[in-house]
């Protein structure tokens, strides 16, 4: 089958540019000695969570269970989920998730980490659990490295747990490698080891290896990559490897067309970005208006603008939201379509 | 089962607000003579569309062909599909669903209306068309009257199709019925019958009686309703028949906590409201800040906030593309979950 063959919309990823953006990333980490990890919410794939720790990845790490769920069902085995995990539902699952794979958390409050203990009572097999630090996020993480230390103690004292390390995101070059530093002072200082520490985060990734006292880093979007990756200079538009095919629907006026696709297509993430996406074949166009199912693309001003029935391909603001509004990606090689593959975890909210 | 034994985030539909909901806008329609159609966009579930025709809706409309094929199997007949229809696949899978309901669509270009000729050629059972026109919103549309004639006529000399009159999206009360009224003087001048005309929208649905010509108003949000229909002032907070319910799993500071989704939970939809939801429990709340699943709850000023652990309500900015990021939807009456229903036509894009 050809691309030309798909309806639309249609998710295409291309599955060669996929394979170059891992492995350049795979080979800057082994460089700089630092582990690769992954984070699998860009793809919820399991076919390219297995091609990331073939490339030499230690594992990936999930944002929900659901998402951990699908992993170990296509073989992943070494996870991190730095999520705090509250709730009998998601302790129980959690428990039953543990006998399939190697999972590690993360916790910013006693509370988390009292839930967890209560849970995990299995001493010969502790829970190993990161502390999250915010680093400059200002969304999850303990806010001194005093906190820090006594989390980390507390995991400590439970003997279902086991104390992990240190998890922020994103990484911040001014600020994470002190907070760590100091937070692995007070820990030696009370006879606890930070085993690993992890950040994360893409506009930072090609500079991860300046920052200090980090053995790990988690990067998401580096797979495909969007106009955020772009705008941030860590890929270029040809680094891009999934793009949004769309017909064009409607054409009221010269100013303006309609694609066949809104914000249940290309999501609505701006991110301070002018309009929803961007055209590789009419970089002037302006896909600014989204609703539902339509998509105005604005083209005044432009020298070329496409006409009705023609077929286009969007390259998207935030790839990491349309693998979960998608039921399906279509893999290709070229114009060629090469594969179906249906998205593992979308909508697992929970 | 109780809601409190239900693991989060999950969307929660109160079944008596909807049929509150759908009762009070099918009285206003029959005292007014208005056709109702309602947009099943809104909730993607045949039980619900099937509730709004029972209630006295003409039938529903859709907005993707999956959609049309979700309601076909959900037992609608009457559907209007107020679509630029293009491309083979489209074109069969149309033929193909015809066999089962009263399908109709709109068109608002040769392009299109050609399309739909080749692909219906039985001319015992016509294809009904209308023809959109832009009466403001500047998205898809013909820009005249006398365009919309000459479409018209396009639509009646084709064997396949039957012209079916003028749809627009949303109604103007301003500009609408002068533009409906032109074009309808066109056709009588040309011995066409415009046999119907359909406008919609949600912030216009108490006025639509004001707007002269139109039989028929569609509107899919006053179902559920949601913070845009509140700021509308078409519909109150107590009206708001669906919730996320969500569960705070961080509170790094005083200042802030974190509940257990974002964008691909409460969708980054913000229509220029501030934040991305109302906490009824917490209305001084702002859901400011949304990653993919972490959504920041500033609190500081407020005289109260969340606890780790709590579990709260969250209206959400826009209900509509809610049910498009949702896999299933637990409906309550009162703390009783009395049925879970899975969302029949998420992510059907094409």
């Amino acid at each position: 089958m050809r691309i030309d063959d798909l309806d639309t919309p249609a998710v295409l990823v291309d599955i060669d540019l996929v394979k170059a953006n891992v492995g350049r990333w795979q080979e800057y980490c082994d460089q700089h000695g630092i582990a690769n990890r992954p984070h699998i919410k860009t793809h919820k794939l399991s076919q390219l969570a297995r091609m990331q720790v073939e490339a030499g990845a230690v594992g990936v790490t999930c944002q929900k269970l659901g998402e951990v769920e699908a992993m170990l069902d296509g073989g992943i085995q070494d996870i991190l989920l730095p999520y705090n995990i509250l709730g009998a539902h998601k302790l129980e699952r959690l428990n039953a998730l543990r006998q399939r794979g190697v999972i590690t958390v993360a916790a910013d409050s006693a509370t988390t980490i009292e839930g967890l203990g209560a849970a995990m009572r299995d001493a010969g097999n502790p829970l190993p659990v990161m502390v999250e630090c915010d680093t400059g996020l200002h969304r999850c993480g303990v806010q001194t490295p005093e906190e820090a230390l006594a989390l980390a103690q507390l995991i400590d004292r439970l003997p279902g747990l086991r104390f992990a390390g240190l998890m922020t995101y994103p990484t911040s070059l001014s600020e994470t490698p002190a907070f760590f530093e100091r937070t692995r002072e007070l820990c030696a200082q009370s006879g606890l080891d930070v085993a690993r520490t992890t950040g994360g985060g893409t506009p930072v990734m090609w500079r991860a290896h300046e920052a200090q006292g980090i053995d790990e880093h988690r990067v998401g979007t580096y797979i495909y990559n969007d106009r955020m990756t772009v705008r941030a200079g860590v890929a270029s538009w040809d680094d891009c490897a999934l793009t949004i095919l769309a017909t064009v629907v409607s054409k009221p006026t010269e100013r303006w067309c309609v694609l066949d696709g809104g914000s249940k297509t290309f999501a609505m993430d701006t991110y301070g970005l002018e309009g929803h996406g961007y055209l590789p074949a009419y970089p002037e166009a302006r896909l600014t208006k989204l609703s539902e199912e339509h998509g105005v693309l604005e083209t005044e001003g432009s020298e070329r603008a496409p006409t009705i029935g023609e077929r286009v391909r969007v390259i998207p603001n935030h790839v990491c939201v349309i693998s979960n509004l998608h039921n399906q990606v279509y893999i290709v090689r070229g114009d060629e379509v090469v594969d179906v593959w249906q998205v593992q975890s979308r909508g697992a909210v929970q």
